[in-house]
Protein backbone atom coordinates (compact mmCIF):
# COMPACT_ATOMS: atom_id res chain seq x y z
CA UNK A 1 0.00 0.00 0.00
CA UNK A 2 1.21 3.25 -1.04
CA UNK A 3 2.33 5.71 2.09
CA UNK A 4 0.89 8.77 3.24
CA UNK A 5 2.50 12.28 2.49
CA UNK A 6 1.94 14.85 4.99
CA UNK A 7 3.73 18.08 4.74
CA UNK A 8 4.59 20.89 7.82
CA UNK A 9 4.10 24.39 7.20
CA UNK A 10 4.54 27.82 8.70
CA UNK A 11 6.03 31.21 9.43
CA UNK A 12 9.68 31.45 11.00
CA UNK A 13 9.57 29.92 14.78
CA UNK A 14 6.38 27.87 14.59
CA UNK A 15 8.19 25.01 16.07
CA UNK A 16 7.73 22.84 12.68
CA UNK A 17 11.33 20.76 13.01
CA UNK A 18 10.55 19.93 17.15
CA UNK A 19 7.09 18.68 15.97
CA UNK A 20 8.17 16.73 12.97
CA UNK A 21 10.94 14.70 15.19
CA UNK A 22 7.80 13.93 17.93
CA UNK A 23 5.93 13.06 14.72
CA UNK A 24 8.33 10.57 13.52
CA UNK A 25 8.65 9.21 17.00
CA UNK A 26 4.79 8.87 17.07
CA UNK A 27 4.64 7.13 13.97
CA UNK A 28 7.06 4.80 14.66
CA UNK A 29 5.82 3.50 17.90
CA UNK A 30 2.43 2.97 15.67
CA UNK A 31 5.15 0.66 13.79
CA UNK A 32 4.79 3.39 10.97
CA UNK A 33 8.13 3.40 8.20
CA UNK A 34 8.28 7.52 7.87
CA UNK A 35 11.25 9.01 6.12
CA UNK A 36 11.61 12.66 7.01
CA UNK A 37 12.63 15.57 4.07
CA UNK A 38 12.61 19.09 3.81
CA UNK A 39 12.71 21.85 1.04
CA UNK A 40 14.57 23.19 0.12
CA UNK A 41 17.49 20.82 -0.17
CA UNK A 42 16.82 17.39 0.83
CA UNK A 43 19.09 15.90 -2.53
CA UNK A 44 22.58 16.19 -3.26
CA UNK A 45 21.47 18.66 -5.81
CA UNK A 46 18.75 20.45 -3.98
CA UNK A 47 21.24 21.24 -1.81
CA UNK A 48 23.71 23.10 -4.08
CA UNK A 49 20.56 24.94 -5.31
CA UNK A 50 19.50 25.88 -1.71
CA UNK A 51 23.16 27.21 -1.08
CA UNK A 52 22.72 29.38 -4.12
CA UNK A 53 19.18 30.36 -2.55
CA UNK A 54 19.64 31.50 0.83
CA UNK A 55 23.18 32.50 0.74
CA UNK A 56 24.98 36.03 -0.61
CA UNK A 57 23.10 39.17 -2.00
CA UNK A 58 19.73 38.11 -2.05
CA UNK A 59 18.78 39.96 -4.93
CA UNK A 60 20.87 38.05 -7.48
CA UNK A 61 17.73 36.51 -8.69
CA UNK A 62 14.73 37.90 -9.28
CA UNK A 63 11.19 36.49 -8.19
CA UNK A 64 10.37 34.57 -11.56
CA UNK A 65 14.42 32.79 -11.44
CA UNK A 66 13.83 32.22 -7.83
CA UNK A 67 10.67 30.49 -7.93
CA UNK A 68 12.26 28.27 -10.80
CA UNK A 69 15.19 26.86 -8.82
CA UNK A 70 12.70 26.21 -5.83
CA UNK A 71 10.72 24.29 -7.98
CA UNK A 72 13.57 22.51 -9.50
CA UNK A 73 14.44 21.68 -6.27
CA UNK A 74 10.90 20.13 -5.55
CA UNK A 75 10.80 18.36 -7.95
CA UNK A 76 14.46 16.50 -7.19
CA UNK A 77 12.69 16.52 -3.63
CA UNK A 78 9.70 14.40 -4.89
CA UNK A 79 11.51 12.28 -7.83
CA UNK A 80 14.21 11.13 -5.91
CA UNK A 81 12.73 10.98 -2.03
CA UNK A 82 9.31 11.12 -1.91
CA UNK A 83 7.56 9.04 -4.34
CA UNK A 84 9.86 6.23 -4.32
CA UNK A 85 9.43 6.15 -0.25
CA UNK A 86 5.52 6.15 -1.19
CA UNK A 87 5.98 3.75 -3.44
CA UNK A 88 7.76 1.47 -1.02
CA UNK A 89 4.82 2.08 1.05
CA UNK A 90 6.57 4.36 3.61
CA UNK A 91 5.12 7.23 4.88
CA UNK A 92 7.19 10.61 4.45
CA UNK A 93 7.12 14.23 6.45
CA UNK A 94 8.32 16.79 4.36
CA UNK A 95 9.44 20.36 6.54
CA UNK A 96 7.91 22.93 3.75
CA UNK A 97 6.65 21.99 0.42
CA UNK A 98 4.78 24.13 -2.28
CA UNK A 99 2.69 26.06 0.28
CA UNK A 100 5.87 27.75 1.60
CA UNK A 101 6.57 28.86 -2.36
CA UNK A 102 2.90 30.37 -2.28
CA UNK A 103 2.87 32.14 1.15
CA UNK A 104 6.73 33.74 0.80
CA UNK A 105 6.58 34.60 -3.32
CA UNK A 106 3.02 35.82 -3.55
CA UNK A 107 1.56 36.68 -0.12
CA UNK A 108 4.61 37.17 1.84
CA UNK A 109 6.39 39.49 -0.99
CA UNK A 110 2.67 41.04 -1.91
CA UNK A 111 2.09 39.05 -5.14
CA UNK A 112 5.12 39.98 -6.67
CA UNK A 113 5.14 36.61 -8.53
CA UNK A 114 1.68 35.97 -10.74
CA UNK A 115 -1.05 33.26 -8.89
CA UNK A 116 -1.25 31.20 -12.22
CA UNK A 117 2.60 31.05 -12.33
CA UNK A 118 3.35 29.26 -9.26
CA UNK A 119 -0.29 27.13 -10.24
CA UNK A 120 1.89 26.62 -13.90
CA UNK A 121 5.08 25.91 -11.91
CA UNK A 122 3.41 22.82 -9.25
CA UNK A 123 1.54 21.45 -12.31
CA UNK A 124 4.72 21.11 -14.44
CA UNK A 125 6.71 19.84 -11.38
CA UNK A 126 3.96 17.60 -9.73
CA UNK A 127 0.69 16.95 -11.72
CA UNK A 128 -2.21 16.37 -9.77
CA UNK A 129 -0.19 14.67 -6.71
CA UNK A 130 -0.66 16.73 -3.45
CA UNK A 131 0.04 15.63 0.40
CA UNK A 132 -2.52 13.45 2.00
CA UNK A 133 -2.58 16.33 4.65
CA UNK A 134 -0.59 19.68 5.48
CA UNK A 135 -0.17 21.14 8.86
CA UNK A 136 -0.30 24.62 9.18
CA UNK A 137 1.45 25.57 12.33
CA UNK A 138 0.00 28.98 12.87
CA UNK A 139 2.03 31.56 15.31
CA UNK A 140 1.89 35.71 15.89
CA UNK A 141 4.92 36.91 13.73
CA UNK A 142 6.28 38.40 16.82
CA UNK A 143 5.91 35.53 19.07
CA UNK A 144 7.82 33.25 16.23
CA UNK A 145 10.43 36.05 15.09
CA UNK A 146 11.11 36.56 19.34
CA UNK A 147 11.94 32.27 19.37
CA UNK A 148 13.63 32.31 15.90
CA UNK A 149 15.92 35.04 17.22
CA UNK A 150 16.59 33.09 20.21
CA UNK A 151 17.51 29.70 18.82
CA UNK A 152 19.64 31.75 16.60
CA UNK A 153 21.67 33.23 19.04
CA UNK A 154 21.96 30.21 21.30
CA UNK A 155 23.03 27.98 17.88
CA UNK A 156 25.05 31.33 16.46
CA UNK A 157 22.70 30.62 13.26
CA UNK A 158 23.93 33.47 10.35
CA UNK A 159 21.32 32.28 7.86
CA UNK A 160 18.48 34.48 8.65
CA UNK A 161 17.48 35.71 5.39
CA UNK A 162 13.51 35.80 6.41
CA UNK A 163 13.69 37.15 9.63
CA UNK A 164 15.01 40.11 8.67
CA UNK A 165 12.20 40.87 6.55
CA UNK A 166 9.67 43.70 8.32
CA UNK A 167 7.20 42.84 10.73
CA UNK A 168 4.76 43.73 7.72
CA UNK A 169 5.89 40.41 5.43
CA UNK A 170 5.46 37.76 8.12
CA UNK A 171 2.07 39.25 9.06
CA UNK A 172 1.38 38.79 4.81
CA UNK A 173 2.72 35.69 4.87
CA UNK A 174 0.77 34.21 8.03
CA UNK A 175 -2.14 35.40 6.39
CA UNK A 176 -1.40 33.54 3.35
CA UNK A 177 -0.93 30.45 4.82
CA UNK A 178 -4.26 30.76 6.28
CA UNK A 179 -5.67 31.70 2.98
CA UNK A 180 -3.87 28.48 1.53
CA UNK A 181 -6.42 26.24 4.10
CA UNK A 182 -9.53 28.04 3.40
CA UNK A 183 -9.14 27.33 0.14
CA UNK A 184 -8.06 23.79 0.53
CA UNK A 185 -9.66 22.43 3.89
CA UNK A 186 -9.77 18.70 3.08
CA UNK A 187 -6.24 18.46 2.79
CA UNK A 188 -4.97 21.91 5.38
CA UNK A 189 -5.45 21.52 9.00
CA UNK A 190 -4.29 24.75 11.24
CA UNK A 191 -3.05 24.50 14.51
CA UNK A 192 -2.55 27.52 17.26
CA UNK A 193 1.65 26.88 17.70
CA UNK A 194 1.48 29.27 20.78
CA UNK A 195 1.66 26.48 23.13
CA UNK A 196 3.87 23.92 24.66
CA UNK A 197 5.95 21.58 22.79
CA UNK A 198 4.02 18.69 24.63
CA UNK A 199 0.38 20.33 24.04
CA UNK A 200 1.12 20.81 20.05
CA UNK A 201 2.31 17.19 19.60
CA UNK A 202 -1.03 16.11 21.40
CA UNK A 203 -3.18 18.65 18.64
CA UNK A 204 -1.05 17.31 15.78
CA UNK A 205 -1.29 13.23 16.95
CA UNK A 206 -5.12 13.91 17.07
CA UNK A 207 -5.11 15.26 13.81
CA UNK A 208 -3.13 12.43 12.12
CA UNK A 209 -5.94 9.67 13.95
CA UNK A 210 -8.86 11.58 13.07
CA UNK A 211 -7.62 12.90 8.94
CA UNK A 212 -5.05 9.40 8.31
CA UNK A 213 -7.12 6.74 10.29
CA UNK A 214 -3.77 6.13 12.45
CA UNK B 1 16.31 53.22 -30.02
CA UNK B 2 15.36 49.35 -28.68
CA UNK B 3 18.45 47.27 -30.34
CA UNK B 4 18.12 43.87 -31.94
CA UNK B 5 18.36 40.63 -30.33
CA UNK B 6 19.90 37.67 -32.72
CA UNK B 7 20.29 34.33 -31.36
CA UNK B 8 22.41 31.41 -33.27
CA UNK B 9 21.44 28.09 -32.84
CA UNK B 10 22.88 24.41 -34.34
CA UNK B 11 24.31 21.45 -32.92
CA UNK B 12 28.29 20.45 -32.20
CA UNK B 13 30.59 21.75 -34.47
CA UNK B 14 28.48 24.07 -36.47
CA UNK B 15 30.74 26.82 -35.89
CA UNK B 16 28.68 29.14 -33.83
CA UNK B 17 31.18 30.52 -31.61
CA UNK B 18 33.64 31.49 -34.67
CA UNK B 19 30.80 32.68 -36.83
CA UNK B 20 29.20 34.84 -33.42
CA UNK B 21 33.04 36.45 -33.16
CA UNK B 22 32.75 37.47 -36.82
CA UNK B 23 29.73 38.70 -36.86
CA UNK B 24 30.14 40.49 -33.76
CA UNK B 25 33.40 42.24 -35.54
CA UNK B 26 31.39 42.91 -38.60
CA UNK B 27 28.68 44.76 -36.50
CA UNK B 28 31.09 46.69 -34.74
CA UNK B 29 32.39 48.01 -38.26
CA UNK B 30 29.06 49.15 -39.08
CA UNK B 31 28.90 51.06 -35.47
CA UNK B 32 26.82 49.30 -33.91
CA UNK B 33 27.15 48.45 -30.22
CA UNK B 34 26.76 44.49 -29.77
CA UNK B 35 27.52 42.78 -26.34
CA UNK B 36 26.95 38.60 -26.55
CA UNK B 37 25.73 36.26 -24.54
CA UNK B 38 25.28 33.09 -24.35
CA UNK B 39 23.35 29.80 -22.75
CA UNK B 40 23.76 28.29 -20.14
CA UNK B 41 26.06 30.54 -17.78
CA UNK B 42 26.48 33.99 -19.06
CA UNK B 43 25.76 35.62 -15.64
CA UNK B 44 27.66 34.47 -12.18
CA UNK B 45 24.56 32.68 -11.03
CA UNK B 46 23.83 31.08 -14.64
CA UNK B 47 27.55 30.20 -14.31
CA UNK B 48 26.62 27.90 -11.15
CA UNK B 49 24.07 26.71 -12.90
CA UNK B 50 25.62 25.40 -15.59
CA UNK B 51 27.94 23.60 -13.64
CA UNK B 52 25.43 21.74 -11.77
CA UNK B 53 23.93 20.94 -15.60
CA UNK B 54 27.07 19.93 -17.27
CA UNK B 55 28.99 18.20 -15.39
CA UNK B 56 28.62 14.97 -12.84
CA UNK B 57 26.67 12.37 -13.09
CA UNK B 58 24.51 13.03 -16.13
CA UNK B 59 21.26 11.34 -15.08
CA UNK B 60 21.31 13.19 -12.02
CA UNK B 61 18.57 15.90 -12.75
CA UNK B 62 14.90 14.28 -14.21
CA UNK B 63 14.51 15.96 -17.55
CA UNK B 64 11.62 18.38 -15.57
CA UNK B 65 14.24 20.07 -13.15
CA UNK B 66 16.87 19.97 -16.23
CA UNK B 67 14.87 22.14 -17.70
CA UNK B 68 13.34 24.48 -15.41
CA UNK B 69 17.53 25.30 -14.27
CA UNK B 70 18.10 25.70 -18.04
CA UNK B 71 15.19 28.21 -17.65
CA UNK B 72 16.34 29.55 -14.55
CA UNK B 73 19.60 30.20 -16.44
CA UNK B 74 17.63 31.73 -19.26
CA UNK B 75 15.40 34.50 -17.06
CA UNK B 76 18.88 35.52 -15.30
CA UNK B 77 20.27 36.40 -18.79
CA UNK B 78 17.43 37.94 -19.78
CA UNK B 79 16.77 40.20 -16.92
CA UNK B 80 20.32 40.62 -16.29
CA UNK B 81 21.93 40.69 -19.65
CA UNK B 82 19.45 40.50 -22.54
CA UNK B 83 16.89 43.35 -21.59
CA UNK B 84 18.97 45.95 -20.45
CA UNK B 85 21.22 45.61 -23.00
CA UNK B 86 18.64 45.78 -25.94
CA UNK B 87 17.17 48.90 -23.62
CA UNK B 88 20.42 51.14 -23.68
CA UNK B 89 19.97 50.67 -27.75
CA UNK B 90 22.60 48.00 -28.04
CA UNK B 91 22.51 44.63 -29.68
CA UNK B 92 22.65 41.82 -28.32
CA UNK B 93 23.62 37.87 -29.72
CA UNK B 94 23.26 34.79 -27.76
CA UNK B 95 25.07 31.58 -28.13
CA UNK B 96 22.13 29.39 -27.93
CA UNK B 97 18.71 30.63 -26.27
CA UNK B 98 15.15 28.68 -26.31
CA UNK B 99 15.43 27.01 -29.31
CA UNK B 100 18.17 24.99 -28.10
CA UNK B 101 16.30 23.63 -25.20
CA UNK B 102 13.30 22.50 -27.22
CA UNK B 103 15.63 20.79 -30.06
CA UNK B 104 17.57 18.67 -27.16
CA UNK B 105 14.86 18.31 -24.48
CA UNK B 106 11.99 17.89 -27.28
CA UNK B 107 12.80 16.53 -30.31
CA UNK B 108 16.70 15.14 -29.39
CA UNK B 109 16.02 13.27 -26.46
CA UNK B 110 12.40 11.93 -28.31
CA UNK B 111 9.94 14.40 -26.70
CA UNK B 112 10.94 13.14 -23.49
CA UNK B 113 9.39 16.23 -22.06
CA UNK B 114 5.91 17.37 -23.42
CA UNK B 115 6.42 20.40 -26.29
CA UNK B 116 3.31 22.18 -23.63
CA UNK B 117 5.40 22.24 -20.91
CA UNK B 118 8.16 23.95 -22.63
CA UNK B 119 5.86 26.30 -24.17
CA UNK B 120 4.69 26.82 -20.71
CA UNK B 121 7.71 27.63 -19.23
CA UNK B 122 9.03 30.06 -22.46
CA UNK B 123 6.09 32.34 -21.49
CA UNK B 124 6.47 32.05 -17.22
CA UNK B 125 10.39 33.70 -18.20
CA UNK B 126 9.94 35.40 -21.32
CA UNK B 127 6.29 36.36 -21.56
CA UNK B 128 6.04 37.41 -25.24
CA UNK B 129 9.27 38.52 -26.05
CA UNK B 130 11.40 36.52 -28.80
CA UNK B 131 14.72 37.45 -30.76
CA UNK B 132 14.41 39.30 -33.77
CA UNK B 133 16.34 37.35 -35.59
CA UNK B 134 17.28 32.98 -35.02
CA UNK B 135 19.82 31.83 -37.47
CA UNK B 136 20.65 28.39 -37.46
CA UNK B 137 23.62 26.66 -38.70
CA UNK B 138 22.82 23.60 -40.12
CA UNK B 139 25.38 20.79 -40.07
CA UNK B 140 24.87 16.96 -41.29
CA UNK B 141 25.94 15.40 -37.41
CA UNK B 142 28.72 13.17 -38.73
CA UNK B 143 30.43 16.65 -39.92
CA UNK B 144 29.74 18.36 -37.01
CA UNK B 145 30.93 15.65 -34.61
CA UNK B 146 34.03 15.21 -36.63
CA UNK B 147 34.49 19.25 -36.40
CA UNK B 148 33.48 19.04 -32.16
CA UNK B 149 35.99 15.62 -31.88
CA UNK B 150 38.77 17.40 -33.51
CA UNK B 151 38.34 20.76 -31.47
CA UNK B 152 38.06 18.91 -28.21
CA UNK B 153 41.28 17.05 -28.81
CA UNK B 154 43.50 20.24 -30.03
CA UNK B 155 41.63 22.03 -26.93
CA UNK B 156 42.34 18.72 -24.17
CA UNK B 157 38.68 19.92 -23.57
CA UNK B 158 36.91 17.14 -20.91
CA UNK B 159 33.62 18.51 -21.79
CA UNK B 160 31.67 16.67 -24.24
CA UNK B 161 28.40 15.47 -22.46
CA UNK B 162 26.41 15.90 -26.47
CA UNK B 163 28.95 14.60 -28.25
CA UNK B 164 29.11 11.50 -26.90
CA UNK B 165 25.24 10.60 -27.06
CA UNK B 166 24.21 8.35 -30.27
CA UNK B 167 24.44 9.88 -34.12
CA UNK B 168 20.31 9.23 -33.84
CA UNK B 169 20.04 11.48 -30.95
CA UNK B 170 22.25 14.42 -32.95
CA UNK B 171 19.62 13.38 -35.99
CA UNK B 172 16.75 14.46 -33.77
CA UNK B 173 18.27 17.43 -32.74
CA UNK B 174 19.24 18.84 -36.50
CA UNK B 175 15.39 18.09 -37.44
CA UNK B 176 14.05 19.60 -34.07
CA UNK B 177 16.32 23.18 -35.23
CA UNK B 178 14.76 22.58 -39.00
CA UNK B 179 11.57 21.86 -37.58
CA UNK B 180 11.79 24.94 -35.59
CA UNK B 181 12.53 27.08 -38.14
CA UNK B 182 9.32 25.89 -40.43
CA UNK B 183 7.12 26.81 -37.77
CA UNK B 184 8.82 30.28 -37.66
CA UNK B 185 10.12 31.32 -40.73
CA UNK B 186 9.57 35.08 -40.02
CA UNK B 187 12.00 34.79 -37.00
CA UNK B 188 14.56 31.70 -38.46
CA UNK B 189 16.75 31.49 -41.01
CA UNK B 190 18.62 28.14 -41.45
CA UNK B 191 21.83 28.62 -43.62
CA UNK B 192 23.90 25.71 -44.78
CA UNK B 193 27.20 25.49 -42.08
CA UNK B 194 28.76 22.60 -44.56
CA UNK B 195 31.32 25.48 -46.05
CA UNK B 196 34.45 27.61 -45.32
CA UNK B 197 34.42 29.97 -42.35
CA UNK B 198 34.67 32.76 -44.38
CA UNK B 199 31.66 31.90 -46.78
CA UNK B 200 29.52 31.63 -44.08
CA UNK B 201 30.39 34.82 -42.55
CA UNK B 202 29.33 36.37 -45.59
CA UNK B 203 26.11 34.16 -45.80
CA UNK B 204 25.22 35.50 -41.92
CA UNK B 205 26.12 39.34 -43.18
CA UNK B 206 23.85 39.07 -46.13
CA UNK B 207 21.09 37.76 -43.96
CA UNK B 208 21.46 40.56 -41.31
CA UNK B 209 21.35 43.45 -43.91
CA UNK B 210 18.26 41.42 -45.59
CA UNK B 211 16.61 40.60 -41.70
CA UNK B 212 17.72 43.70 -39.87
CA UNK B 213 18.33 46.48 -42.46
CA UNK B 214 22.07 47.39 -41.36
Amino acid sequence: MRGKFITLEGGEGCGKSTQIKLLAQYLHSRKIDVVLTKEPGSTEEGKVLRQLLVTGDKDKFDAISECLLYYADRRCNLTKIVWPTLNDGKWVISDRYADSTEAYQYYGYDKRVDFDILQNLYKIVAGDFKPDLTIILDIDPIIGMRRSYAKAEEMEVKELRFESKKLEFHNNLRNGFLEIAKREPERCVVLDADTSIENLHKKIVAVIEERLGV
